[in-house]
């Protein structure tokens, strides 16, 4: 598949961005895979990094690669997270949370002090919206959640399972909102944040430090820090 | 005890709000439980209404008195919501969440066309913040949200019972935050709540319709609508 040779030599080209004594929050998702495969493989021959995973998936994946595994409340920090993303706008603001981990991402990435986004070129977008946005909400009462998130215009459903509720590794569920355009990222999460009965939004702004695209052919490097 | 003599003057009267036909949010705490007793009684006399409770324990209290429940999921809205507080200030701004069943206690209150508070008369204050302010936070790597609460200067202790953390009805923890003085409530609530780990904070803001304070022998009424 094209779009799995982007995501391999986007998250190769991520990985090498990781150096020997450094404590790594490790994504979550198809494109994050390729980048702890590869960090598998230098630790492999040597390289000595402590992981935090962003979900319980991840960790799986790490033990099996024997990359040494930290909880993210015994470092005081992390030198660098990587992880994918679902969109990708131009000003590096990102849509996260297809995969049902964003508060673990988001709480591993704002503890890192460099936060490597790694997509293949079809995530990059002009406007995000398009993806529908994840947000966790509590299951008590949640369809009068929703009902305050529809109030927003952003469409939400909830996001399901073999016919039940997906259950996020939080004990949450979450809704997808089909907002289409969102024309300002930061008031919008904001907004939804605020609402009792959300826990988080799969808006991740401000947060990239560095963007790597790939299209299976070439990689590309933007710098948002 | 005075104090409970005080609570349940206060209770009884808020109770007397309730009318037949209502929906009501049935709060959780000492001076809530004397509400939801008077409302017992009455219910035993004929009133027809139908309760929503805040936590698993007004439910246990609730179906002893065989006060019909339903989950708040299945109502539309709330008539009424009748609850306690841990402070009300002079504006009928309040802390809650001293029994840890914020969340849903908010939700609860949210959901309802009048909020009315009942308090003995020592939670009266001028200002916010004596009484530890309760946060209710996800307990994955729940000390990285800790500090991001002490980097806001409120002292978050993380509350206990037994030796081991407080679960809430959610599965979330509680940080007390030993503020000593709000000086803006509506500002702490946003700063707090906007944080990536914090699920609902115990500042409920502009939700007070009426609050009814008694001292064991008159009982004050004030109107915040």
């Amino acid at each position: 598949m094209a779009n799995d040779a982007a995501k391999k030599l986007a998250g190769e080209h991520a990985a090498t961005y990781v150096e020997d004594g450094m404590m790594v929050g490790l994504g979550t998702g198809s494109t994050a895979f390729f980048a702890i495969q590869a960090l598998g493989e230098r630790v492999a021959n040597g390289l000595n990094i402590q992981g935090v995973a962003t979900s319980k998936d991840t960790e799986v994946l790490a033990q099996k690669l024997h990359i040494p595994l930290l909880a993210l409340e015994d470092v005081p920090y992390l030198d660098m997270a990587l992880d994918g993303a679902d969109e990708v706008d131009e000003q590096g603001q990102l849509i996260k949370g297809g995969g049902g981990a964003l508060l673990r991402e988001k709480l591993v990435a704002s503890a890192a002090k460099k936060f490597i986004v790694i997509v293949d070129a079809s995530k990059e977008v002009k406007q995000l919206g398009a993806f529908p946005l994840p947000v966790e909400i509590v299951p008590f009462a949640w369809e009068k959640t929703a009902q305050k998130i529809a109030d927003l215009d952003c469409h939400p459903v909830q996001r399901q399972r073999a016919g039940k509720p997906f259950i996020t590794d939080n004990g949450n569920y979450i809704v997808d909102c089909h907002c289409e355009k969102i024309e300002h990222p930061a008031e919008l999460h904001q907004q939804l944040k605020l609402l009792t009965g959300v826990v988080e939004t799969g808006l991740f702004i401000d947060m990239a430090s560095v963007c790597v695209t790939s299209d299976g052919q070439t990689t590309r490097v933007r710098d948002f820090a």
